[in-house]
């Protein structure tokens, strides 16, 4: 499938790996990378060097383009940005914050700045600040989320930019895809059924937890400490929407956050691990490998746009 | 454009104009009808008398295929629920609760009955009571909401049920109906858009403050109520927010709310009003009739779907 993005970064198929804090590492990164796709290497990792570690990794495993995907909020943000420039990453992917202080060396190195937006006016922000395109997550994604989603955020973005957009939120396979590209999207970034690759360093429990999720069994917490985060209904999250329904102080809440998504990935502990998941938990019913993902997804979509099924 | 439920209804374009309380009469129907949609005329109304006269007049205003939208939980059902038999309605949505009280009267006056859904296990149920259809509506809609969203639920239902399903929530335009069908969906079911018909009733202001509105122009409010409702940010839904908050007690934020809706339809009170809608409310820029509107979503789909603008 040839769209804009396949085109400008040089990969086979349209589809990104979402960067997931603590997850997306060179194993993930590069199976979605061989299959295809783009892998993407997360900048939330045991510290810098972990993350240097894990994209000299990815370079033993795959020959095909990698990014990697920076968090800015995180403390770490302004060492990732020079790290990806002293290794030569051709693309990047950015979320939460914005990538102003790092634009101009990044692209001095030649990078493709590609942030992942919420809302129209943060698009438009970028599009000014010369990204080479965006990703428009809508709110049914796993992890830190907006308020629009992908239905109703992805046209309203491809009508206020004119670089190219790729859809994130609620993609689950083929039928999610080819929705996304009559939206207007032309690529899409897909997390939560990585999650349930193969290669995914997750716990078996998180694996677990979404092959028996249902199609209501995330939630939104955070939205009253202005942190809005998606994930499947645990022990753990009901606690946490508890306090803030009790108005317990911020501080104490996010105390008792603090940890939780390590907990999750690499303890599978369910009373004090934060499972990110997107709507989509509720359509993983098993264990596969990131290139039959892939393959599902890109190829199911191809099929579906080939023979939409109505008739006119 | 032919689908399952064209054949099954008799109707030329897979379109229902959503049932909306206080605004679903019988001049908008009418107009969407004739444009080959189905009209939806609401059982929230001034009163069941008016409801009636809503149906005949919509006689008079079109020959084609109209519905009546059923509120289930409101005071007046059992009334409306005798009143579609009588006036030899043909097809019925349902909304707020379950038809079951109903289902074998409707069934004997050959009444086609299509719930609205927002989860996959009250889909099924549907599909149980006999239901001929289901429309699967993601939270992104105006008024009532559910937790999950198009894009993750339509496929979710797709998979369970065996009946047609249509899919409601976020769908403004062609973009947004092609969506849906790739989704699985055989028709599409549009609220926010139609309030800005020329035939929609809602006051100028409510038109005025839809076109003004951006993709971040909706909340929803009442979630600590268990009655999560989506509209405009207006002045009355951030003090109904701040209410909930504050943990108000719930009778008195109930109170607070009482003819909301009312005073945003017929007085376009922004102070006092509940001006419901989607999160396509960003999308709309201007009034137009609704043959328009209904040729724009369905036609621009039909073209899309076509050439979808992905070469392989």
């Amino acid at each position: 499938m040839k769209t804009a993005i396949t085109q400008i970064l040089g990969i086979e198929k349209p589809i990104f790996q979402g960067g997931m804090a603590w997850i997306a590492d060179a194993r993930l990164a590069a199976a979605v990378s061989n299959a295809g796709g783009l892998g993407l290497i997360s900048s939330i990792n045991a510290g810098t060097r972990a993350v240097r570690e894990e994209i000299r990794k990815a370079r033993e495993l795959t020959r095909k383009p990698f990014g990697v995907n920076i968090m800015l909020a995180a403390p770490n943000a302004a060492d990732i940005a020079a790290l990806v420039v002293e290794e030569g990453i051709g693309i990047v992917t950015t979320g939460a914050g914005s990538p102003a202080p790092y634009m101009e060396a990044w692209k001095a190195a030649g990078i493709r700045v590609i942030p992942v937006v919420a809302s129209v006016a943060y698009a438009i922000k970028m599009q000014e600040l010369g990204a080479t395109a965006v990703i428009a997550e809508g709110a049914e994604s796993g992890g830190h989320v907006g308020d629009t989603h992908t239905m109703a955020l992805v046209p309203q973005v491809v009508d206020a930019v004119s670089i190219p957009v790729l859809a994130a939120g609620g993609i689950f396979d083929g039928r999610g895809a080819a929705a996304a590209f009559m939206l207007g999207a032309c690529g899409v970034q897909v997390g939560t059924r990585f999650l349930s690759a193969e290669e995914c360093c997750v716990h078996p429990v998180y694996k677990e937890r979404l092959i028996k999720a249902s199609d209501i069994g995330t939630m939104v917490t955070g939205k009253s400490l202005g942190d809005a985060v998606r994930s499947l209904k645990t022990p753990f999250t009901k606690q946490f929407a508890k306090m803030e329904a009790q108005g317990i102080p911020a501080d104490e809440i996010r105390a008792f956050g603090t940890g939780s998504l390590r907990k999750a990935v690499f303890e599978g502990d369910l009373s004090g691990g934060s499972f990110l998941a997107g709507e989509v938990a509720g359509m993983v019913t098993r264990i596969e490998p990131a290139a039959a993902i892939v393959e599902d997804i890109i190829g199911g979509a191809e099929k579906l746009l080939q023979n939409p099924g109505v008739s006119f």
